[in-house]
């Protein structure tokens, strides 16, 4: 039977492997259920141009696939490194139970990958951000909400 | 030429169709270079057991795979609704130059959809969080980064 090392070990050498391979950033990620590897995955940002296949959502992503669920209650994440604001909030999304991680943000920060400019402004209200971000005044806003509640025989997630 | 109401307009419509087609969440966003609709995305969450498939993550991989870019530099995303913290850290990463939505968190929260628990959650020292996270000590646990340093050729971004 594999214990946490086993499976973090395993997560850290997909993660150098996947620098080795120039696939992507040095990151990687597995999630566990019932001591069964449900799910993998390495940073794949600039491989598949896309910036939110980050380890854990690669891992997130293949692992709800296998299970056919959206959701991944009882699984453990085992990952390289801390996971950033948008991983985090993939995990909650995702009902995973249990984080475990190798690297901290500090470390990733050492190595020229900081993640805490994004963990700063997610707190901050509106007018304080980086990035401009506003509400738009028009009649219609809360429509899909409205067709949403009307709906029978919706999947409720 | 379109102005920022048509666009959000538009992604409210998106929401609005994709709850009557029972394809997801009432959840609709688009992005917009130059005048140009480069990516368009609505919930798929249950659609496709993709607790990631959020409106404005499915926009942000569309665009970019359209662009061939991991990054949206002066693009301006329009949401049905206030983004989450995890597509609030995507569209970070994905630099985009702009958020404007339609319904805040608050609205969601009044039709069922409340994220403010991890709004919360985000900013908390590791031991106050809900979900057990923790670092383990692994003794490799810098070689990802150690790896990535000395490799020559790599794409960083």
């Amino acid at each position: 039977m594999k214990d946490h090392k086993d499976y973090l070990k395993e997560a850290i050498e997909m993660a150098a492997e996947n620098v080795r391979k120039n696939l992507g950033g040095p990151f990687g990620a597995l999630i566990v259920l019932d001591g069964k590897i449900i799910g993998r995955g390495v940073n794949r940002v600039t491989y598949h141009n896309d910036p939110t296949a980050h380890a854990e959502i690669v891992a997130i992503r293949e692992a709800c696939k296998n299970l056919q669920n959206f959701r991944l209650d009882n699984a453990i994440i085992y990952t390289s490194c801390e996971p950033c604001p948008m991983c985090l909030g993939a995990l909650y999304w995702a009902r995973i139970s249990k984080i475990i991680f190798a690297a901290s943000n500090q470390d990733a920060a050492e190595a020229g990958f900081d993640d805490s400019f994004i963990y700063e402004e997610i707190p901050l209200p509106l007018e304080k951000r980086s990035i401009p971000i506003s509400k738009l005044e028009i009649p219609d806003y809360f429509k899909p909400f409205e067709t949403w509640t009307e709906m029978e025989g919706k999947i409720e997630y």
